[in-house]
């Protein structure tokens, strides 16, 4: 059927070439010539699919952190214990936070496959894609519902309606892309079994909205059945490849798919659009970096009248009250601008990016997306209390995840370094080690802080303060730093040569493995 | 003495060079090659720049629209007239609103202008744009603080410091890249008179700090002068700009500047990178689309006490008490995305920006901000009061100019359409026409919707729901409509022959210009 269909879109085309060559004064003779050269020039449709795209990331972005809202709106009562609040927080809107990251995430992920294989748009796509993303924008609620009302089905039953209509949706896109071809991935475009693809595809679309479906029968007769359900459709595809990843490391088997087979397989190698990694985290590290001067705009303008009253007109001392509010915001947009800044370096080496990568970079972002919450409340409560070591020690930890995931991309990377990092960047050579040390410079310095405020408990917001100052100089300075402790090292290891040696074999090593490759 | 520096770069690089064959096996070799690589290839030095400038308009775009916020969350009685609370409303904050939204939006042109001369960056730039960064978001603050406290200084003060260590940081970013040649546009890297670039650019760059600087000394003792001052640095290269270009049009002089002479000129034909706006544009979009599903994660959720105690325990009816805001936010997200999807489909076609679209689009946007506020006046009051009314009519009018501006875009493209549309876009044609009707749909729609309202004032509502539902479908079936009205002019037109020869004759217009251009 697909390939009768594939004729007559051929014939279809071939019947606009000749009209075009009968007539080419008549008005219909610019569209046909648009048409075509937005075909043959790549460029102008291209960019059309790059942009709407990037709007979509720009909006999934947005929803995926603004769930930390209701968490940093609770009010803790300064004279409360954090202890317990934080306890309260843990219990629901931290986790419905973390869940609803993850979920858009997987969304987010499922948007990137499914415009992997349809490069290019045209209007009707563009407009179901703007129906799809409404409703991704709209899940956060349905999941926030779900959290707090966890025994009513309704919460459930507005989740699965979204998924299922999300998920017929991105079935009649996959539909439409393979009825006009030219839509389509040059790969798959070019390819013979474009039918397989299209049911192999499909079934994997259609899989979630079939899952929920039942999910929301079975809401109404016994509904945690319905939770276990969801569970399964989002992770069951990520359990089993893991599995199969696991076995095949063990027996030792090393099964390489072709390229355009890696569409749609969730493998941990599947590729993820390293553009689309990139403007999602944008978007992450610039609505986490401005959340806080979003509430200083609306909540911390004085009132007129209050001024007069109870400030005797002056303004400067009302704004001292707000002093603390100020340097959080400035301590979490530095953090958050030099954590972008790091992510920023790191990708800038990397040539693809892989799922399991962009899992690690999830992690990395959930983290950050906390951040504005843990500096909030750094400054909530009064000097030296207990509330205050715990949330200065939050941050640390918070920060130093941050960190490490972003290590632990980097580390990914290097496994495969020969098909994720540009070639001047693999093991060896001081640009490597400059990179590892841009990377490890917050995980350290947040352990020392930790730890040190754990010994000086008294002055832990002094040392708080004292490393946001020294972390961007540290940044300044870095290049220099490791030149210094390269040579340093060189010294120490001049006697002993095998390091000059192993540069030398890494070097050698490559081209002789691609001749073996 | 730029020159002296330049031959010493020279030098330094040709030390470099063979620094790099007389010892292979250095571990500097890496860092040399990886500077080589990245400048030679291009791609990954000028991907670096691309992100950081993404980040950037990520940043700026949230911070211009925030300021709509404080709007949105100002509480009005249901029965106070909303005529008294919308004065009072538009007196300050709305007013707020727009002038930040300028002010901002005016950084950001410097920002653009800046990036246009230092096209590839390093982590030095990296940082002080994260730094130059914080400052512009804090902006807002400052204007509102201006606007809330008119006769204290501290606002200005505040304000002007920030704009003086803003224009510093970019002096300082414009000092570094000349003195880093290979930073630079190739424009300028290669040409002759770089100093006078240096010199012309630093001077119009400097020129805002120390117009700030006397603003600021200014607001202690006499502070109107002060505004006239920031007013004056703001609108003074445009104002010149636009009466020189008034007497030319009057004498009927065309000077044509070299391309490269358009940087920093202010004329409002100096080049616009077309990939910022579109960032910018797509991350105003794109948080005035969530603007009000954040509202509603936040506040919406209803509380597990108060649905036992009041609603009897159903979730249900709970949750249609917040009927009204879903219906907004998907209204104002089915708006906000077409405007996007028609601001897309026009920035298809244009090949180059130019700094008056630039301001048409931020008129545009500056509607668009005020969308979710509009929608949300839509359903906060009784049904059929006179407030209802008017809030209807304000979204009317508020969706009427967005559409308008964008149109202007159109206009004023086709006024260059040489230099800034597409070939197979330029005047006549189905293409065109297509896009015209885009174009027109909304301003169209809401006009009637307008008057429809002023005539059956009854049904307002009514009339403004099925506007909203009907506009979607009338998108997906344009094309079709635009070949149906097509058609029919040509049954109409077809014994008057001269459209086919004016249509021909624009044809053959083409390539005779050319060949006397």
């Amino acid at each position: 059927m697909a390939e009768k269909e594939e004729n007559e879109i051929i014939e279809h085309h071939v019947s606009e070439e000749m009209e075009k060559k009968r007539s080419r004064t008549r008005d219909s003779h610019s569209f046909l010539e648009s048409a075509t050269i937005s075909e043959k020039e790549g460029h102008s449709s291209t960019q059309s699919s790059h942009r709407l795209l990037a709007y979509s990331d720009a909006l999934i972005s947005i929803i995926a952190t603004i769930m930390i809202l209701p968490v940093a709106h609770t009010k803790i009562e300064p004279d409360q214990e954090l202890q317990e609040s934080l306890q309260q927080l843990l219990t629901t809107k931290i986790a419905v936070y973390l869940m609803t990251f993850l979920i858009v995430t997987v969304a987010w992920a499922a948007h990137i496959r499914l415009f992997q294989v349809i490069e290019r748009i045209d209007d009707f796509l563009a407009l179901l894609n703007l129906a799809c993303m409404m409703l991704i924008t709209f899940l956060p609620y349905t999941f926030s519902l779900m959290a707090t009302f966890p025994e009513v089905p309704l919460g459930i039953l507005l989740f699965c309606a979204c998924a299922i209509v999300i998920g017929l949706i991105q079935a009649v896109i996959v539909i439409y892309g393979f009825g006009h071809p030219y839509l389509l991935n040059d790969h798959i475009q070019i390819s013979e079994n474009q039918t397989f693809y299209k049911r192999h595809i499909l079934k994997i679309i259609l899989r979630v909205p079939a899952f929920c479906f039942f999910a929301g029968i079975f809401s109404f007769i016994f509904f945690p059945l319905s939770y276990v359900l969801l569970a399964l459709v989002i992770f069951l595809p990520y359990i089993t490849q893991s599995l199969k990843w696991c076995g095949n490391k063990i027996v030792g088997r090393q099964e390489e798919l072709p390229e355009s087979m890696l569409l749609y397989s969730y493998h941990p190698s599947e590729p993820l659009s390293k553009e689309r990694v990139e403007a999602f985290t944008d978007g992450v590290y610039a609505i986490v970096a401005t959340l806080l001067i979003l509430d200083i705009c609306k909540d911390n303008v004085p009132d007129r009248n209050e001024v007069k009253e109870k400030y005797q007109g002056s303004l400067i001392a009302a704004l001292s009250e707000f002093g603390p509010e100020f340097l959080a915001y400035f301590g979490s947009f530095v953090t958050v601008g030099l954590l972008w800044f790091v992510h920023h370096s790191l990708f800038l080496h990397v040539t693809k990016a892989t799922r399991f990568m962009g899992l690690l970079n999830t992690f990395s972002l959930a983290c950050v997306g906390g951040l504005p919450l843990a500096y909030q409340l750094t400054h909530e409560f009064t000097k030296n209390s207990r509330n205050e070591l715990e949330a200065i020690q939050i941050s640390c930890v918070i920060i130093f995840f941050a960190g490490i995931f972003q290590l632990a991309i980097w580390v990914t990377a290097l496994f495969n370094e020969r098909e994720t990092l540009h070639p001047y960047m693999r093991y060896g050579g001081r640009e490597h080690a400059f990179m590892f040390a841009k990377l490890a410079l917050y995980p350290s310095v947040t352990l020392t802080t930790f730890f040190l405020t754990c010994i000086l408990s008294k002055f832990s917001a002094q040392i708080f303060h004292l490393m946001q100052i020294v972390v961007p100089f540290a940044f300044l300075a870095l290049r220099v730093l490791v030149s210094v402790a390269l040579s340093l090292l060189k010294l120490v290891f001049r006697p002993a040569k095998p390091m000059h040696n192993a540069l030398e074999e890494d070097e050698s090593r490559l081209p002789f493995n691609d001749v073996v490759s």
